[in-house]
Order: C-alpha cells, then structure tokens, then sequence
C-alpha cells in the first residue's frame, strides 16, 4: 500500500481523535454540567496523552507532539472543569 | 533514549488511553445518563479510531491494531448509548 496513503491515513486519524474533544470541552464550559462525564476516564486519559507526548519527543516525531499538545491541552480543560463542577 | 524505556513508554501511553473508556463506559451503562457527553465529539472520536485501526493494519502494527479495537470497541458502546439515552 503506497506510504502516501498511508501516511494520509495517519494523519487524518489523529486530526479525528484531536477536534473531537473540541465539541466536549465547548458544551462543558458553555453548560458547566460534567455529571456525566467520568472524572476516572479524564484522568488516566490525560495521563496516557502526556505519555504520548514524551514518547514523540522522544522519537522526534512532530505529528504526535503536535496532536498530543492540542488533545492534552482539550482534555486538561475538560479535567479541570469536571473537578470543579463536579 | 534506549528503545526498550521507549517503546514500554509508547505500551503504556496505549494502556492509558485504551482502558481510559472502560470507567466511562461502565458509568454510561449504569446511570443511561449521557446528556453532559457531546454527540460530536464521540462521532468524530469513533471515525479517527477507526481510522487508527486501518492504519495499524496497513502498517502490519500489531499494537496500534489490538489498542484500537478495545477502544472502537467501548467507544461505540458510549456512542450507541448516547443516541439512545440522548
């Protein structure tokens, strides 16, 4: 399979899984309402992405860093706001 | 960077965000509340997932490939609930 395609592939993945939190972490902080949400599942979520994020430092691998960078920065948001409205 | 320290750090990140819907999944079937959950972000989650999954085949990625089956797997159990519970 041609690595272009691939590679497309790859990236469009990760741009689906990085917006996706976006509708999440706007409806959160317009509505304040988190009841639903798992304060457990954001939790070892953000730790799994911080994760990733050192694994593509460490692989220099610009497309994970900057997908991680943005889904840490969406789910942290969501994190916080998850504690405080609880 | 040794690639074993790597590559248990790139498990690990995997572990992380794949059993990280396990507790959301688990509250979505007991409580059949889901309104706090976006539609969108869950739609969208489930097409990068699925993506993933297709990328980890075409690369022969055998992690990449049982993480995101586990996770299409509880996501679209949170998906099929949130339609349904609204």
């Amino acid at each position: 399979m041609e690595t272009t395609f691939v590679s497309i592939l790859g990236f469009a993945a990760a741009f689906c899984t990085t917006v996706s939190f976006i509708p999440q972490a706007l409806r959160v902080i317009k509505t304040k309402h988190t009841k639903d949400l798992s304060l457990a599942m954001y939790s070892m979520f953000n730790i799994g992405i911080l994760m990733w994020l050192i694994y593509g430092v460490l692989i220099d691998a610009w497309p994970v860093i900057i997908a991680n960078v943005i889904t840490l920065g969406l789910t942290l948001i969501i994190l916080v706001l998850k504690i405080k409205y609880k």
